[in-house]
């Protein structure tokens, strides 16, 4: 009988898809980074899950404050990516009891500095024991909001497109995974000034999310490789691969390329130019990227 | 250094509430069933969290449509418990690698059931791998709807209020707490015709449930032991300590008691008098119920 570890994380949410009710006219699809809610009026509501899984996203043997920093931070960043902002959190924690006060205490201020640095309130949580010697898994869902005009999609590059990535890419093993910023100013900045005509935040590496981009638009693309922003110490294979960047990956229309890159305001955050947007069976494949379910990159 | 066994879920979430924003103005508490989320209209918006953690709230043998279906209903469940409805669910599911493709789509198919039979949608989810050996842990996260006139919450007992239960208590680790019908109906059905002052749904037992709310409405209370209706084969201790009924505890003014009792249109589901709210101070206190980290019911 098939396990997850044979099919891996995004052939098996195209199987689960068809089998719950899902809304007739969804404002965005399923595979986008948060889910878009309609309600009628000119502020759409953004909804978004993210699970940190002990061993998996973080050691035992890292600061409980930085892991509640990044369980915020890689919701933040969703919402960043679509072109929003957070607003309402909840937090659920499954954690074995053996766990200390002192940890989970900690955690909680690295996520309340988070949500005070980039906006956002806890609304409310869960907590649950998990079996002695089982892994904690801290799950963050959260609300959050977008004007109608803002929302940006992965469904909607063109062919010709131009793709750009925020800062650098590869080695976030080595710490940044932990304390990233997430791109909330960057993206806020483009969709009012220059609005991509897709965009996603970098997580499982640019391999596997470029690819996913891709697919939803139906578009191929070519990278220029040699134009990467390496993180210092990486190959252009770890910045493909690595994963957990939480840069911004987004396209604009070739024509706006050169008035972006003039106006770009943020010099502590690189703005590169990273490669161009095919039709769909053109351009190339990308090796690399985090595999859920195996365990490795591949 | 203090553990989560030491403490227990209630005075671990007294200590985390402080650390990070909250509303200035939050339309419920922290410690009701769902948030309530006021956005300026008619209707408020609700959201909800909760998980399920093998060997915890379900065995490994579980029929896992059975667990989809629980997991569902809890959250169900919940937004009755507020008087309103769900609307949007996210799934985030930390399995274990050699979780099977069949066990996974059958966990959807029993969560497809129960959102067909009792509203809902499913909009997003996440997938993560745990380590293997590690508890599988389903984390739901909804969001509901309620008008802001059907709106019930914990906090609003006055003392004198007579409190009811639907269905029956206890034994529900015998199979109700796999297959439980959440009180939506019944909850519309009240909050339209005879408003309770307080509701809230029990899954961590009557002893417990009810110190909530009386705590939150700075109430005390008094039970009717001989009144309880217990579920077949079971005692008024189990009734009181087993949780996992998922059935409406809810309080209305002692005048409309009758017109309740003879109007109550559901003949499958009991209604029974169990209590009365009574000042702060006076009344009992009941022992038994589940208490997460220490894994036993004290």
């Amino acid at each position: 009988m098939k396990t997850l570890r044979d099919i891996g994380e995004d052939a098996l949410i195209d199987r689960l898809i068809g089998l719950v009710p899902r809304d007739a006219n969804p404002a965005a699809g399923p595979g986008d980074d948060c889910a878009v809610i309609d309600q009628g009026g000119s502020t759409l509501l953004l909804l978004k899950t993210d699970a940190l899984v002990e061993h998996v996203h973080f050691l035992p043997t890292a600061p409980a404050h930085a892991v509640g920093w990044k369980a915020a931070a890689r919701v933040v960043s969703d919402f960043a990516a679509m072109g929003g902002k957070p607003e309402h959190f909840l937090i659920t924690l499954a954690l074995p009891p053996e766990t200390t006060v002192d940890w989970v205490e900690n955690l909680y201020r690295g996520f309340g500095g988070c949500l005070e640095k980039f906006g956002g309130f806890l609304a409310g949580g869960e907590t649950s024991g998990v079996p002695a010697g089982s892994a904690a898994v801290i799950s963050i869902a959260a609300t959050g909001s977008v004007s109608r005009e803002n929302l940006v999609l992965r469904s909607t590059v063109k062919p010709g497109d131009i793709l750009f990535v925020t800062g650098t890419l590869g080695g976030s093993i080595h710490g940044k995974h932990l304390d990233f910023t997430p791109r909330i100013r960057e993206a806020e900045w483009l969709v009012t000034h220059f609005k991509p005509s897709a965009m996603m935040d970098l997580s499982d590496g640019l391999g596997k999310d470029l690819a996913r981009l891709a697919a939803a638009s139906a578009c191929g693309f070519r990278i220029e490789r040699e134009n990467l922003p390496l993180t210092p110490g990486c190959t252009a294979d770890q910045a493909i691969g690595d994963g957990e960047d939480f840069e911004l990956l987004f396209t604009i229309h070739e024509s706006l390329v050169g008035n972006l890159q003039a106006a770009w305001p943020f010099t502590d955050t690189p703005l590169t130019r990273i490669g161009k947007m095919e039709e769909a069976g053109n351009g190339e494949t990308l090796e690399g990227g985090w595999e859920h379910f195996q365990a490795s990159h591949q």
